[in-house]
C-alpha cells in the first residue's frame, strides 16, 4: 500500500514522507492484515495528518477484488481509531485534479506530482506517487 | 455477524453462546468497523474460543462483496490479535459436515444443529444458526 503525506506552507506544498507499506507475500492474509494495521497505526502517530484521503475501490481487479478490500477494511478502522474520516476519490478525479485532465496517462500525472512538490524527479515507487497524488487532490478539494 | 460458540464434553456438544454482532446502518462504514472490532475483540476476551471458522468468501453477491469484504478484514485482523487463525469452510462443506448432503436446504440444516446441540428449538436468528453450524463444521473436522 502506497502512502503520501504532504505539508502546505507558504511556499508551496512539500512532501513529508511517502513509501509503500508492505507485508510478506508468503504470509498469511491475517499475518498481513496485522502487519497493516500495526505500520500504519506508526505512520499515523508519527505523521498525525489532518485530513486523509483514500482512493475509491471498484471492481477494477476482480481476482484481487477481495484483498484489496479486505486490507481496505483494515485501513478504514486504523484510521477510525485515529479519528480519522478518509475522503475518497476516483483514480479519475485524482488525474483531473493533477493534469485538468481526467483520462491522463501516469507519467503526466506523477510529472505533476514532482512540480507540485518541487521534487527534483519524479517520486519512486508507483504506489507511493499515487498516493501522494491522492494527498495533493485532497488537498485541491479542501475548500469545495 | 452471526457468531456461535460451543463446547464439546464428555455429554456431547453444547452451545456456550450465540448471536449476532450488529452495527447501525446509519453510522458510516469506518464506524461500523470500529464497532465490529470492539465488540467482536470482547467476545473473544470473554469467549475464549480455542479455534474459530469461518466461512469462505465469494463472490456470490456481487452488490454487497466490497462491504463484506472490508468487515472481514477487519474480522481476520481482530482474530490475528487474539492469535487465532481460523479455518474456513464454504457453506457446501457446512452443509455436508451437518447433513451430510452438500445440498441441504436451510431448515435442514437448522434442525441438524438444534438436534447435535440438543436445543429445544431451532436457534435464531439465521445467521446465528448459521454460525453454530460452522462452529460444529470445526468440530467435526477436528481430527481431519
Amino acid at each position: 500500500m502506497g502512502f503520501g503525506c504532504i505539508l502546505a506552507g507558504s511556499a508551496g506544498l512539500k512532501p513529508v514522507d511517502y513509501g509503500v507499506i508492505s507485508t510478506p507475500s508468503q504470509h498469511s492474509m491475517p499475518e498481513r492484515l496485522q502487519t497493516l494495521h500495526e505500520d500504519l497505526s506508526q505512520l499515523l502517530r508519527q505523521l498525525r495528518p489532518h485530513q486523509v484521503g483514500l482512493e475509491k475501490l471498484f471492481f477494477y481487479k476482480m481476482g484481487n477484488t477481495i484483498a484489496i478490500a479486505q486490507a481496505r477494511g483494515v485501513i478504514l478502522l486504523t484510521l477510525a481509531q485515529h479519528h480519522l474520516l478518509p475522503v475518497e476519490f476516483t483514480p479519475a478525479q485524482v488525474k483531473q485534479s493533477l493534469t485538468g485532465y481526467g483520462r491522463a496517462d501516469k507519467q503526466a500525472v506523477q510529472a505533476a506530482v514532482a512540480r507540485e512538490l518541487n521534487l527534483p524527479s519524479l517520486p519512486r515507487p508507483d504506489d507511493a506517487a499515487d498516493a501522494l497524488a491522492i494527498a495533493i487532490t485532497v488537498w485541491h478539494h479542501r475548500f469545495s
